[in-house]
């Protein structure tokens, strides 16, 4: 199969590497680049060249970000070319029409890339739903902030100065934004929605990250037994579904909380297979690159995913709720005491969270919410 | 495609039940049954019914034991059947064989079900050797081990008491010595080995359980950060490979550590991918009967895997080494103070270890032997 890569950063040369030392049955055979780096004969900087050649089946698109990808992905589909990304922007804001230039066209759209890195996430899903509903899904999908937050605790140090570590090793953007405030675990959750539910998640879900996290969460949460993760998650049941992505201060003693360094960890939950877990590398060149990899390969051996979000199911925020922590100066309502300088309600929904939490934010800024989790 | 199903206990009456209700595409045409329990017309008590029968395509074997398991494989595999089974002992003592005749046959031998249950173990290694080779391999293959240390350690309890407690909920067996003595995880490390390394793992493998473990152990391991997993494991290298099955004795803050009830984890490693776990339940009805419907359901899409065992490595002991400690009223020759009442030696293989645990045995029956994990 001959194939083309758009963007040939650490990712894009990774895969052709890997390509090229191990899977003799697929070339690469066009490599779109900027017009003043065509170092290769295969390079072009005219995307028009791929989209038109009829040689090219399948287009691996790793250039990041909303736009050009989203045009360039469905001119691929639309021109009948498999589409592989490892872009969980434009996956989780155009998902739905993906899925249909795909359907049209006759063609996949492979997305295991774009979430968990090297964790065969997805494809582990459609598996799963090959014999049955997957109920609920939820995890650590996010490595700069497991790093913070294993960091915080191992060193005993505030977040501003693990950050920064971060920064240095490379676990963390120099603009850490979308890690830090849950943006890009919110993309994450709606593909894994989608995938899990066959819903095209496009709602305004509660999102909620790490940024205000200090020292002091941490020893407060501790003395009771729990540890924060910055969890994303989902839940379907009776034709209503829904999605948040929150701190969740978690026992001490769950798999979650025993996640070191920058390692993603995710679990789905179906009736007769029950809780599965997967745990790896999230991100990093090596381990994406590796997701992109299989997604060829189960394209070139037969697997060819669909996705059709025409099962209507309806928005339910009622559907996730518990009890919240306010590490805070504001005043909550309803709330009573936690912990010194630390409220708790006891059952609200991540809706209702998010709320109070916005409210807070106005008069203490430094305000740091988490969800218990059920089983602390 | 018709299949055939032969022994229908709790998993192949599940397996019956998920194929009715959710895969229209396979249909159960025979049952292989006892001639006092022929309740169905699909039942047969003559296996030569389903082998002479050129309709069935698949067979799925769910009896276990080795004998008539490995007589009624070959010859579902010679009549150019694929066979799908969940019996890890026939597999352990037979896959070179079954593996040949399959080959010979040009038809498959799917084991999904043999190690992990539901958890997708023999698939991903499979996955992941389509791009690189697996370094090494381990984990906690075996529930009801795993909720006996849970157990004795939640409630503070000793062996016998929960042993029994975990008979009484069907978690161990009314004969446990396949279990806690190591020969389920000796099976599934076996085959782990053989699907991981491409090597017929026939060897003679070091193997203790945790028949011995007492509170007062984990109360010991415990003073010093760790707790004990009975941990099958495997690592190959420059044409070399060892296994083991054995007590580990692993940090709290590991995954392993924390896996709670009659749960199972196990982890490869690779180049590429770095590390993957996958956690779920090991064992029971339907999480088996699950993966075997995943293993049908791969067979009717194409996916056909095939095992070469030709490749020839070595196997070498001397790859699986480390600190050893022993519990024992016996003298351990090379061996320094460790905890009051047990000793601990810095270096020994897993076969030492357990030729040494052997020779403390005769002395002190009590003895009770874990290695020390390189990461604690």
């Amino acid at each position: 199969m001959k194939i083309a890569i758009l963007g040939y950063g650490t990712v894009g040369r990774g895969v052709a590497q890997i390509i090229e030392e191990r899977v003799p049955e697929v070339e690469v055979a066009r490599i779109l680049e900027l017009p003043d780096r065509l170092t290769d004969p295969r390079m072009t900087p005219n995307y028009q060249d791929i989209v038109d050649d009829p040689a090219i089946e399948l287009v691996v698109e790793c250039m990041g970000g909303i736009e050009p990808a989203h045009t360039f992905i469905l001119q691929a589909l639309n021109a009948g070319k498999h589409v592989v990304t490892s872009n969980k922007a434009v996956v989780a804001a155009h998902f739905a029409e993906f899925a249909e230039a795909a359907s049209k066209a006759g063609v996949s759209l492979l997305i295991e890339a774009s979430v968990g890195g090297g964790i065969p996430w997805i494809a582990s899903i459609e598996k799963v739903r090959r014999i049955e509903d997957v109920q609920s899904f939820s995890g650590i999908m996010n490595g700069t902030t497991n790093y913070i937050v294993y960091s915080m605790l191992k060193d005993g140090a505030d977040f501003a100065e693990v950050l920064s570590k971060a920064q240095e090793l490379g676990f963390a953007e120099r603009d850490p934004t979308a890690d830090i405030d849950g943006i890009d675990v919110r993309n994450k959750t709606i593909i894994s929605a989608s995938v899990a539910f066959d819903v095209a998640c496009t709602q305004d879900l509660p999102v909620s990250g790490i940024r205000n996290l200090t020292k002091y969460d941490l020893s407060l949460f501790g003395s009771r037994g729990l540890t924060v993760k910055l969890i994303g998650r989902g839940v379907q049941a009776d034709g209503r579904y829904a999605v948040s992505v929150e701190p969740v201060a978690v026992s001490t003693s769950t798999l979650e909380a025993n996640v070191p360094t920058n390692f993603n960890l995710v679990t789905l939950d179906a009736p007769s297979i029950g809780e599965l877990k997967f745990y790896g590398q999230g991100a990093g060149s090596l381990p994406t690159g590796n997701a992109i990899v299989q997604d060829i390969l189960d394209c070139v051996s037969g697997r060819r995913p669909t996705y059709d979000f025409s099962r209507g199911l309806t928005y339910d925020p009622a559907m996730l709720h518990g009890p919240y922590v306010f590490r805070t100066e504001a005043t909550i309502p309803g709330a009573t005491f936690y912990e010194p300088g630390a409220v708790i309600v006891d059952d609200l929904t991540a809706t209702q969270a998010r709320a109070l939490l916005d409210e807070a934010l106005k008069s203490d800024p430094t305000t740091f919410m988490a969800a218990v989790s059920a089983n602390s």
